[in-house]
């Protein structure tokens, strides 16, 4: 199983400070939509603050079950795969129970970083059939606790030049393709 | 020269009838986050509706001019490649003008057409420096008299089987990364 995990906490701020940012409707929305075209099979929404999770549940709920479900079924679709955590490690551990065995568990960043994995590595040992969560920060990006508690991470993304500071909505979709698009022409 | 138009009209809603769209606040500020980082000349937001067109105009003033620009100035070097534009005609005639012949222009969609281009023959002529103009549609997608009027048409993107309901955004991000990412490894 492939998943994704948004961090909400801990994640820093433009002034590198530890902090824990609001869940948005969009990330929600669009990462699901990301997930679900790309076949992961978990894409979990870790926040500590119970009045964020339950936001996530309410929001979840109308697309799932409420008036959304029906008005739009591929919605539906992509946000039967979101789950609320409390914090990284129910994560593991509930992938760790599904699973068999723990997964590889993989850090993003816009910065480079060590103990990184290359995309095709990644690709091949997703294939292989490996549990991997895909760890992914908002604000500006995951603690260093994070990263440090990650098996390895991925190169930043890079276009024309230094500049990368992409939504981490895009930094999602481009790396699913990257990791398990169809292979292109 | 490479840009992005986002047409607003005229685009398709689920059944199917042409219609034309919203602009979102969303929609300009990820979609040139994108553009900034693969290196885009210009990103071009297409509606007829004078209000709509002030709307992006005032959101974009924030960011490039207002207090914005100062609070955050990568964010005001992705939204100086914003323009507004009526409608497709003046966008490829303003990138003829700058580029000295007219662009070749992209139709994409969640859909499978005619007249492909792949993805690896459209970066090489990207790369060989032929002005191109990528077309991306809102609601469900561009009208088929958009598509009609471009030269060629990028193949859908699929992932893990043929669920495809990206986000306009989400495509966006993924298409510069095929199509000018920096190589990978």
């Amino acid at each position: 199983m492939l998943a994704i995990a948004l961090v909400h906490y801990p994640v820093v701020n433009k002034n590198g400070q530890t902090i824990g940012s609001a869940v948005t409707n969009l990330d929600i929305h669009d990462i699901a939509r990301a997930a679900r075209t790309f076949g992961a099979g978990a894409y979990f929404v870790v926040t500590p603050y119970a009045d964020q999770r339950c936001l996530v549940d309410e929001i979840v709920g109308h697309w799932r079950e409420g008036y959304g479900a029906g008005y739009n079924p591929a919605r539906k679709d992509a946000l039967s795969l979101v789950r609320v955590a409390d914090n990284l490690a129910a994560v593991v551990a509930s992938m760790g129970q599904e699973c068999g065995r723990p997964p590889f568990v993989v850090a993003t960043s816009a910065k480079a970083g060590g103990k990184n994995v290359g995309y095709q590595e990644l690709r091949r040992q997703i294939v292989s059939g490996q549990p991997t969560l895909l760890l992914f920060g908002t604000a500006h990006g995951l603690a260093q606790e994070v990263i440090d508690m990650a098996d390895a991470m991925l190169p930043p993304i890079y276009g024309a030049d230094d500049y990368n500071h992409l939504p981490v909505r895009s930094a999602v979709s481009i790396i699913l393709d990257r990791l398990v698009g169809a292979v292109r022409d």
